[in-house]
């Protein structure tokens, strides 16, 4: 099928819809993603854990990685816990795992620990203050660099340097790619769709 | 298997690592992406595509899509014609055409449009000044809003607001949510990695 047999939608269309059904529709769209599991921790060392599908790959040299973090008011605590310790764990999402990992994102109070709600296990790396996931197999970490301030619709991006990576040796081909669909990792669409994904091809470097 | 099996690898060694080996590692622990074409304009009128794999959800009220653009020298078309004509289209890239798509990524001439250098046609919709790509199925554009500078390794966030969206009616469901795999739209890891997705599932607003 082409543009000229698809249906056009003018956003001021959009603007019109139910909430619910304009959210799902520009997110569908916005297309696939990575969804993984922040870990973070309180100043009271209560492990948290939420589930992102916003991760932004930054660049390797210096190794950056971004974060979306939503409006303060709707996701509050993985923000702050990062303002205040510096430190984010990131893992994907293995495919058994899912159902664990999409129920972090419920509001649960301040001093309730996602990974004692929903049963995943803390596992601590010396060096690191957040906490990683202990049956999740993809995981890295990073400490704050900067916030900055979306001002258009009050997101942010979390900027973190990356300072250590996991992953099995298994997955890792011999020019350092990690066929990450060889671990189950998921990926997300819209606000709740999850996906498995099979490798098509790699395509060598393009030239003119 | 979980993480206490995992292999780490801390960031002063990954800093030794050969360049593609360890832009291919961190690139693809990043996880999934969505692979999309933009499409440009330049002051001559020349229409410009090329592949994004940083594509960045920001919100559906106001409706605004993101996109990470390299270092200036690294790709400097698609950022100067944003930053000059203020528009810019983004199409999924459906499994057909992925050779095409990728074959954007090389380094054309200024006075070279990458629609006629593979084989694409560029499709223009009124009062959008970027062309889309015809033989794509989903697309939407943007009006340029912000390029937030991250000065941490000289890239850029493109801030843009969505001003229109084209779908296939049969991908749309009930609650507005767009089944994109049904199109056959492509995921991304790394720097050369394709894949196609399939639902496992939509999991339910979660609540504690």
């Amino acid at each position: 099928m082409e543009l000229t047999q698809a249906k056009q939608f003018e956003i001021a269309e959009v603007q019109q819809w139910d909430r619910w059904y304009r959210a799902n529709f520009i997110n569908s769209i916005a297309g696939f993603r990575a969804a993984c599991l922040v870990g973070t921790v309180n100043t009271q060392c209560i492990p948290n854990l939420s589930v992102f599908s916003q991760i932004v790959h930054l660049g390797a040299d210096p190794a950056l990685v971004g974060l979306i973090n939503r409006p303060r008011v709707a996701t509050p605590h993985t923000l702050k816990n990062i303002e205040e310790s510096g430190s984010f764990t990131l893992q994907h999402i293995p495919k058994t795992l899912l159902h664990k990992a999409h129920q972090t994102s419920a509001k649960y109070a301040d001093d309730v620990s996602e990974f004692s709600a929903v049963g995943l296990t803390p596992f601590y790396i010396p060096g690191i203050v957040a906490p990683f996931v202990k049956e999740c197999s993809i995981a890295w970490a990073a400490q704050l660099v900067e916030i900055v301030p979306i001002t258009h619709n009050n997101t942010f991006l979390i900027i973190g340097k990356i300072q250590t990576l996991l992953a099995p040796e298994t997955c890792i081909q011999a020019d350092g790619f990690v066929d990450i669909s060889q671990a189950e990792s998921v990926a997300s669409v819209g606000l709740d769709a999850y996906y498995e994904a099979n490798l098509i091809e790699r395509i060598p470097y393009a030239k003119p």
